[in-house]
This record gives C-alpha cells, structure tokens and sequence, in this order.
C-alpha cells in the first residue's frame, strides 16, 4: 500500500519537476519572456490602451489626465461621461474637418459656463483673410480668435488598426534615432523611402522608378516645399500660382501666407487660361486629383516652357477612386495621412522626376524645419510595412468603409429634391481590375432651390457642420461634407440629415 | 524506511507545487507576462538594439538593410565594418554639425568607386547663397549639390539613454493618436505643455506661469514662425530682422529664403543701433542666449515701442552654463534637441507672454505643416517625464560630460600660443548654487597668427572640420568647433588638435 502511495507520490514529482522544468524552458528560452528594457512601457501602453471608453472613444498613453495618473477617455464627436457612454442629444454632427477654439481664454470662457464645446458652432474662416471670424454658441457672438481645421480627420480607418494590433505597434528605445541626419547622409530615411515605393508598385498609382523621393511634415509642408522649389530664383515679377474652381482652400492660403517676391497666389486657374501675357510668365498649377471637394480626377490647365505643375495626390488610393493608371507627373504629393489615416503623425511625400527640384525641395525642408520628424518617419515606416503585409488589406477595408457610406449618403441625399450631387461616372480600376465609381473622401453638396443660397446655413439650422462652398472658389450654394470622419460622426450626420430631408416640405417619401 | 523515503517525496513533490504554484501566479499576475499586442513589435525592437555595433555605433529599427531583413550597424564617423570595430586611420575629424552630400547622384559617385563619405571634406554653404559649394575629395573638387547641415549634433548625451532604457522605452500603438488634433482642441498636446512647464520649473531657467506655450518642428520652425507672427501685417515698409554679431547663421539664411513684404533680413544689429532712421522702423531682434558660436549670455541691443524681440534659449539648460535667474522674455524659444539630445525628433516650443502673438504662431503652424506631429510630441512626452523622474540625473551628466570636454580641450589648446578661446567668466548658478563657468556646446576658437587667416584651413589641414567665421558674420580668423557630438567624434578631434599643436613650430612643449 504504502509503495503504491509512494509511487503515486513520485509520478506526481515527476510531473511537477517536468511541469517546472517547461516553465522554465519558457522563461529563458521562450519569445515574450525574454523582454527586459520594453516591458514596463508595454504594460504601461497595454493598461492605459485597456481603458474602457464604451467604444465611442479611447485613452492615449498621452491624454489628458484630469484628476491622478491615468489618462481619461478621449471622446468621440456628441459623446461625453467617463467612459463615454453618454450621447449628447442636440449636439452638433460635425461633417467638416474639425474647427474649434484654439485661444485659451476662450476655452477657459467654455470652461468656466460649463458648456461642452461641441455646442460651438463657428463658421470656418473667410477665405481671404485669417483674422477671428465670428464665433456663436447658440446663435449669440462671441468675440476672439478663433480658426478652423482645414482638412478632413480621417478616423475612418482606427477600426482597421485596432484590428491589426499585434503588427502594427511600435516599440522605441530611447536613444533611437537621435542625431538630425540618418548615418549623416539626410534627413529623409532611405528605408522609408523603399517602402513608400514598394506601397506604390504594389498599388499602381504611381511611377516611382528612377524618381527622387522626399519627405515632409504632412503634404501641406511638402506642397508649400514645390511652389518654393518650382519659383524662379532671380525675377522681377513672381511666378502666378493658381488652382481651378473648386480648389483645395489651404493652396490659396498657404501661397497667400507665403507668397513673396518668388511667388504669387493669382486664383482661379480658369481666369488666366486664355491670356496672352500668361505665355510669357511663369506659371505654377497645383491639381489636386481626385479632388478636393469634389473628388474627381482634375487634369492641369496649363501647358508650355514656363509652367511648372504641382499633383496633389492626396486622395489617389483606391480608397475613394478608381485607379485608371499610375501617375507619371513630373511633382506628385502623397500623404499618409489619406493613405492610412494618420494625419496626427504628420508625414508627407512627393515623388520628383527633376533633381534640383529634389535638391531645391531638401532645402526648403532645411530652411522650414531642419529636416522632418524622424518619429514620424519611423511611424510611417511601421504602418507602411504593415499595409505591404497585408495585401488588400487596408485598401478593401478603406473601399468597402467608403462605398458603404457614400452609398447609405446618396439614398438619405436622394429622399428629396432640394439637394444634388457630385457627377460619379464609373470608370475602369486598374487595382480592382474592374469599372468602378468613386466613393469619395468629400461630399460636393448643392443646395437647388432658389431660396438656399447659403446651403451652409441651411444645413447648420439642421446641426450639421459643413464647410462653405466659398473657400473652395465657388458658390455658397455648395457646401462640403465629409466622410472620412469616425463612425459615429458619420452615423450621427445622416441621422441629422434624414430629419432635415424627411422633416422639409415637398419630401418625396411622403 | 520506506515511509523516510514517501516523507522525503512528498516534501519534495510539495516544494514542486508551490514552484509550479509560483510560475503560474508569475504568469497570470506578476507584470510582463500578460502582454499581448505589444509584445511582437517589443521582441523585434530589443532584438535590433542587441545588434553588436562595438561600442562605436548602433542598429535600428528603420536602419539600412544591406541584404536580408535585418538592420546593420550604423556607425559613429571614424568608424567602419560590420560591426562598427574598424577604425579608420586617415580620417576627418568632424567638430561641425554633419555635412554630407545630399545628391543621391553625388552618393551614387562615391559608392561607385568605393569611397567613404568619411573621407570627404566639404566647405559649408556660403552665407549669402544656397548654391552649390565646391565640394573636394582630397583636394580634387567636384560638381553637384550638396549643402551643410546646420546645427550641432548633440549625441553626448546618447549614454545616458542607453543608461535609462527602461523608463525610456515607448510602446505606441497602431491607433493612436489618428487625428490631426488632441481632443479637437489644439494640434499641442496639453499634458506635453505641463511637462514643459514643470521642467523648467525645476531647472529654474524660466517663467512658464500665465504664459502660452506652443510646438513646433524643432527650434527652426518655432523660431520662423515667431518671425512671421511678430511682423506687422499690413505695411508698406518690412520689418528688419537683426542679429547681432557673431550671431547663429540660421536665423540670417532662414529669414533671407522667408523675407517678404512682411520681413526683411537687416544683419548685424550694431550696424542699425544708433541709426535714428531706426526709431520708426519696426525692429524684430533675435537674440541667442547662450550664443552660439560663442556661448555668451546675450542681451538685446534694441528696445523701444517699435521693437520685438525673440529670445533663443535653446542653450539655457545646466548643461551648457550657469543660470543666473529664470528668463522671462517675451517671447523664448527652447528645443528638445538641446536639451535631452533627441535633435532628430524635431520638437522645439515657445513661451509666450502675448495672446496675439500665440495665436499667430499657431496660425502659422497651420499654414506651414498643419501642426506638428503628434508622434514627435509622444516622444518628448516620454523623454521629459523621465528628466523630471531622474532629479538631476540628466542635468548632472550633461553637465560633467560637458565640463570635462571643456577641460580637455582647452587644456589641448593650452599647450600652444597659436588659438585663443571666447571668454569665460564664472557666475553665479541657481540651479546648482554654487559660482561656476561655461561648459559651452561649441569653442569658438581663434587662429592668432597674422598668417593664420583662413582659420578653418588650418584646422581642415590637420583633417578637422569646423564651421568658418564668416558664417557667423565675423572674421575667418575664426572657427566654430562642435563639443556636443559622440565620444568617438571628440575622442578623434582632440587628438588631431594635439597632433597639429603638438607638430607645430613654437610648441610651448617643446
């Protein structure tokens, strides 16, 4: 008897010592039980990423931290409460980039009436000027300065990277990266640069071969870089900068804001075409293609010696166009920001067929700011091969998030008379191998009827935020609308805009 | 004695389990083994940083692959092979900021004869021009682009990360921080402008209370943009930005390649002081505090209703000279290259007393890059909680490596009647109460000699590069000679000085 038990007594030794023995195996032979200086910031992330925030939000390793240590939850647009669970029901559905109050004391007056910010609505900022517009909660003035976010806040594709967890976090030590220049050759990383070609070939937007690449804080620094690069050096009169009706707002303010004795923002395109003392000047178009507001592909006006073109080709993804063919122009802008939805990181790039162009563009870059963030570089680099890992990946999620909601957007737009569209007309996608629609970035909104003139204000009474047709070179009978924005903004936007439409006179559902 | 030996089993199988018991606690509760997404990106970050590089360089993350995946060594100048541990010999001692070619024609020119870009010696840009300096290999000059980078490199302090790694580390996941702005507030994280204003709280070296605080790309857009926010908007004359001589050479080409209607670069401020066409001009001052070349504390020569002044205190920190009292400018403008070494991140800010001059920087930032990027904020997040958790820590290595450089090298120059050095007179230091000199970031040496008036060609004679005189606005009698850089890169440097000292005739040695 007593041998059974000690026998029994040895096997369960045996299969505890074996049990330690595979323990210990996994500790010092086994993947994650290795780490050693990245564990304390890979809980660190882990637990403030574990934060519950109702799925209307999230909490950043860099939020705000209102009381004690822990960030708080980031809510979405008309959410509030701890854990943003609790919807505000008048606020406002924000269809335009995000516009709010940047001067502290302003901020502080919100604070102090306990009013939630999301109340405001501000008009975005008269096109000519950036001095305070008018600034109205619930209808009353508000003096101060105040301007608006000029682009669209791609939020529409977290969902893709909260689902793609494992591969695309980033771990950084310390010392990582701290001189100016990698290896003291430049500023730009040679391995983002590859990767940035390989995204391309693999899509088939762009011809990068035999191409100079560089990068930038976002395509806004990088297209503000061309113009500078792309201006005369020795003149007497500025290179003409223009851009055709409806145009991209931040190319008219920004040449404004920069323009010098190199260069000028001369307007509309269109109003120069058939000018016979344009042959002789230097001329710089920018074609943003697909466009923004309207998303379609924009060829340049101008051709000749003295013209100089710029492509913005923000939005050239297959996430809101059909690709035709790869582009070949001679300066094409790309940012990552519309590519995979980080605008925040701040990195753009252009894609150059001239080498002192190239040249003229890095030192523009030295000039402005010393080079580029190479945190934002390396970020870029982390996603970027992520997006080659994945395939289709992010270009399905991206095309089937789009078209759903340009889709669900025209049958709410389509309920009434009083509003028109955008042409979409198909056309043959080289990426998807078949014909295919737009399903764009932006809504290029019309207001119809005689009396709408001002189609902003039409859609503000209704609590939606849009952007004036105005900004963009046309009429205030436009507006622009986005939808790039989160799932939520998007929601609570056609909710507001199904009211408005079924709630008007002459509604054709009833 | 069987019943001996079942005792002794069970005391062993009862250990057993209390081991497996403690694994298993170790694993459901204890730390590191509950990652989850992070730990991939972690084993792959620690896996590169163990990359053996000798002591003289460093693998990356986003470093250059040669074939295969895996990133090689990036070496410190002066060293070369895989693994970093081949000196060598004849090379240049670099006491600049990095200066290498730009034109991939040109590093296409050296690869395809093998040579090493080490071996290189290029005069910096000529100070009125960004056009392409004579570049030599060994005396032979060659044709291209290629310009300077601008600004010291301040690698001394990578050991000290190295010797922080865990609270440095950074965990960023794939989602984070999508938007352009934090909270649709501001493109400037608030919790970063806390840690801001709490180090300078404790280094005492300025007044952050009631103040605005603003990002931007590193010192170089905040500065500019401080230039373009100061300018008056609507005039018929340009305001005149002066810096007075020996002045940082970036503020003269920066505002130079920027100048407008708005603002025009006047040079030395000397030269305008006592002008009485001055008093109704609007004035903009830059003043570099510490100066570099020289490590001065400066003062601004102008004053008055018609005069702004911008403070650069990029160099205010212990590290680089005594603080006699907090700053509290206007405007002052700071930069975490200098301050934690990361020059690569690109971060610099802006104390500001003034609203409007707040709000126009921002509007400026919009203009330029549509903020700043969020990722490079992380960053400087995370790198300065660590200088608040470390006391002192940081202050006090910078300040020994820094005082030991200066010890060094001006014992080297000692040795010799040839150079003098800029003066440096003990004050009072509140942060370390106590009366100390100068550990400046740069020596801003004197070639004494009637006949040593080229400077720089004596040092570049001796194979070290500095940065002539002349780019200061001074003499080139003079050369600026970086302090900040690695090891390697002053170990290298001191010895060719005291080789060319030490060779020389009239060797006080001797």
């Amino acid at each position: 008897m007593k041998s059974i038990v000690s026998s029994k007594y040895l096997a369960c030794l045996v299969g505890s010592i074996i049990l330690n023995l595979l323990f210990i195996i996994n500790i010092y032979v086994g993947g994650q039980w290795k780490l050693s200086w990245s564990s304390r910031a890979a809980i660190e992330a882990e637990t403030v990423a574990a934060i519950y925030c109702s799925g209307h939000g999230r909490a950043y390793l860099d939020g705000l931290v209102v009381d004690g240590n822990k960030p708080v939850c980031d809510c979405n647009t008309c959410f509030t409460g701890p854990d943003c669970s609790q919807f505000i029901p008048h606020c406002t559905a924000n269809a335009d980039g995000y516009l709010r109050i940047v001067s502290p004391c302003l901020s502080s007056f919100f604070a102090q009436r306990s009013l939630d910010p999301e109340y405001l609505t501000a008009r975005t900022l008269p096109s000519d000027q950036l001095r305070d517009p008018p600034v109205r909660i619930r209808g009353r003035a508000l003096e101060g300065p105040v301007y608006a976010w000029l682009s669209g806040d791609p939020l529409f594709l977290e969902p893709f990277w909260m689902q793609h967890l494992a591969s695309s976090a980033l771990v950084v030590a310390g010392w990582h990266q701290m001189s100016y220049t990698y290896g003291g050759k430049s500023f730009c990383s040679e391995e983002l640069a590859k990767v940035v070609r390989k995204v391309h070939a693999s899509v088939g937007n762009a011809v990068t071969q035999n191409r100079f690449i560089i990068f930038g804080a976002g395509s806004t620094q990088v297209l503000s870089a061309a113009v500078f690069a792309l201006s005369p050096e020795n003149t007497s009169s500025p290179a003409k900068v223009v851009t055709s009706v409806p145009y991209y707002p931040v190319d008219k303010q920004q040449t404004q804001y920069f323009s010098s004795q190199k260069f000028k923002y001369e307007g509309d395109a269109y109003r120069w075409k058939n000018r016979s003392d344009c042959s002789s000047t230097n001329m710089i178009e920018i074609v943003t293609s697909p466009n923004n507001p309207d998303g379609q592909l924009k060829k340049a006006i101008f051709h000749g010696p003295n013209v100089k073109t710029i492509y913005d080709h923000a939005y050239y993804w297959p996430h809101f166009t059909p690709i035709p063919a790869p582009s070949d122009e001679d300066v094409m802008v790309f940012t990552l920001s519309k590519l995979t939805g980080h605008a925040g990181t701040r990195l753009g790039w252009a894609v150059i067929k001239d080498e002192t162009v190239f040249n003229r563009m890095m030192i523009h870059m030295q000039m402005n700011s010393m080079g580029v963030s190479k945190d934002a570089q390396l970020r870029a680099f982390k996603l970027l091969n992520v997006v080659l890992e994945e395939g289709t990946g992010i270009f399905d999620f991206a095309y089937q998030t789009m078209k759903s909601r340009w889709e669900r957007f025209v049958q709410t737009v389509s309920l009434s008379n009083r509003f028109s569209l955008q042409e979409n007309n198909p056309q043959y996608c080289t990426f998807y191998n078949k014909v295919r629609q737009l399903s764009p970035a932006y809504a290029w909104l019309k207001c119809e009827r005689e009396e709408d003139k001002d189609c902003y204000a039409i859609l503000e009474a209704a609590n939606i935020i849009g952007r004036q047709g105005n900004l963009f070179g046309a009429e205030d009978g436009y507006v622009r609308l986005s939808l790039v924005r989160t799932q939520d903004d998007f929601d609570i936007f056609i909710e507001r805009l199904h009211k408005l439409i079924t709630e008007e006179d002459g509604d054709k559902t009833m």
